[in-house]
């Protein structure tokens, strides 16, 4: 099956389009050992796995703890295995051959079913992702920062570098799973990148925390093909910051979710 | 000291401007362990130290072995230590939040002198890195492969993309650690860069394998500030492959580079 539809199908099963991105910082650890760490994100999949059909794990909390940080995203992506899709926030992208490598890298030795991917040097850095027909590509598109209005919202000739962008993403479409990542944050441009963005689904940070409009991301996102929502710091930083708390807060997301579809 | 001028003493006391690339394939180790991996790199960096002042380091090459392979990135860090300047050629870039912790990895964790990052995402996923003074910053600006014609070269308003890249990166070089990755496969650009690079590092892949110009690259990024010429495969797979033939091969490089110089 298609990374795309599989997606689909496993949205439509729990009923969702939340994607919780398990972003760990260490203000939000008990315990800094890294133990600890892991058994806490073990704690929140359990706690949150009837309802998530996403997670997100961005590198860059797990990168700062060295090999050990790689370890743990090893074992957590075997942790979830199948019961939910897992997407490595990685951001990768380099020269063809140097990509190949992370692709083996993220796709066949860590175990992802997906990954992000930044287009700034063209489509021979993003193919050799791509060529994994089961396994999924999001490319940044229109990012949620500040920064997305230094290059990505400006005029390329007739259109904003990111049309371009979805442009490419278009066209190495062929194997159905290429995905767009595009900011909650730019609800202004949302109606715009469904214009042009056939079928793809929609990787979009920036709910909670950040101040995204989550019934604009969805119902616009769902027009297109599918939008997940992520949110990470909105859940993990709720509350008390306990399982119990975490557990509400994905309960009370997953509502609001539901209610909008 | 700031990183570029640093970097700048490093390359005029070895009077070179070389940089060896250590992207260490499978079909480059006669045995595939990971600790014969290790050994050989460190064999090649002891078999060149005395000519190089730089050695980059692609992750790729070391991520596809998981953690055990960040474990080999620390190592070898840690084994080059102050000797020669480290470039982190990770190709990193995310929101502040995020981009904070990769600094926070690469510099202080695996205490690399340098890294190289993406601009796609804008100002503010690069600039958790400036702060760290004496670390470098080289941003993706016109690289070596195809795909640099999808968007780098295109004209955004009055001038390409690659050159508001420029524009971005001499605003941030505010504490003389920016430098820019210019592919020696681009001689054509070169002057054009030269003229609104302010006296900026250019690390320039390219050369060897990819047939870059090692003559221009030199004579015009010298004029600039300082070329670092990159070459990896041409040295790590010249002759049979053994130390011998590499410490041969960076010979032959390094004077080609005195010659120009």
């Amino acid at each position: 099956m298609s990374f795309n539809n599989n997606l689909k199908n496993k949205c439509l099963d729990k009923n969702n389009r939340l994607c919780l991105g398990l972003d760990i910082d260490n203000e939000l650890l008990k315990d800094s050992s890294l133990e600890y760490m892991e058994a806490y994100i073990k704690d929140i999949i359990d706690a949150t796995l009837d309802l998530c059909p996403v997670y997100k794990l961005n590198f860059a909390f797990y990168e700062r703890h060295g090999h050990q940080g790689y370890k743990i995203l090893e074992n957590i992506a075997k942790y979830i295995d199948n019961s939910a899709i897992t997407i490595a926030d990685a951001k990768r992208g380099d020269i063809g051959n140097s990509s190949k490598y992370y692709a083996e890298s993220i796709f066949e030795h860590f175990n992802f079913d997906s990954v992000t991917v930044s287009p700034y040097m063209g489509y021979d850095s993003i193919e050799p992702f791509t060529i994994y027909k089961n396994k999924g590509v999001f490319i940044l598109t229109l990012t949620s920062n500040e920064g997305s209005n230094n290059f990505q919202k400006k005029m390329l000739g007739d259109k904003e570098l990111y049309k371009y962008v979805i442009d490419l993403s278009n066209s190495l479409n062929t194997r159905n799973n290429i995905g767009l990542v595009v900011g909650a944050t730019n609800v202004a441009y949302l109606t715009d990148v469904n214009k042009i963005s056939k079928s793809l689904p929609w990787l979009m940070p920036g709910i909670g925390f950040q101040g995204g409009n989550l019934k604009e991301s969805i119902s616009i996102g769902e027009k297109n093909f599918l939008p997940l929502v992520n949110v990470s710091r909105g859940i993990l930083r709720s509350g008390d910051g306990s399982i119990t708390s975490i557990r509400n807060a994905t309960e009370k997301y997953t509502g609001k979710i539901r209610e909008i579809l």
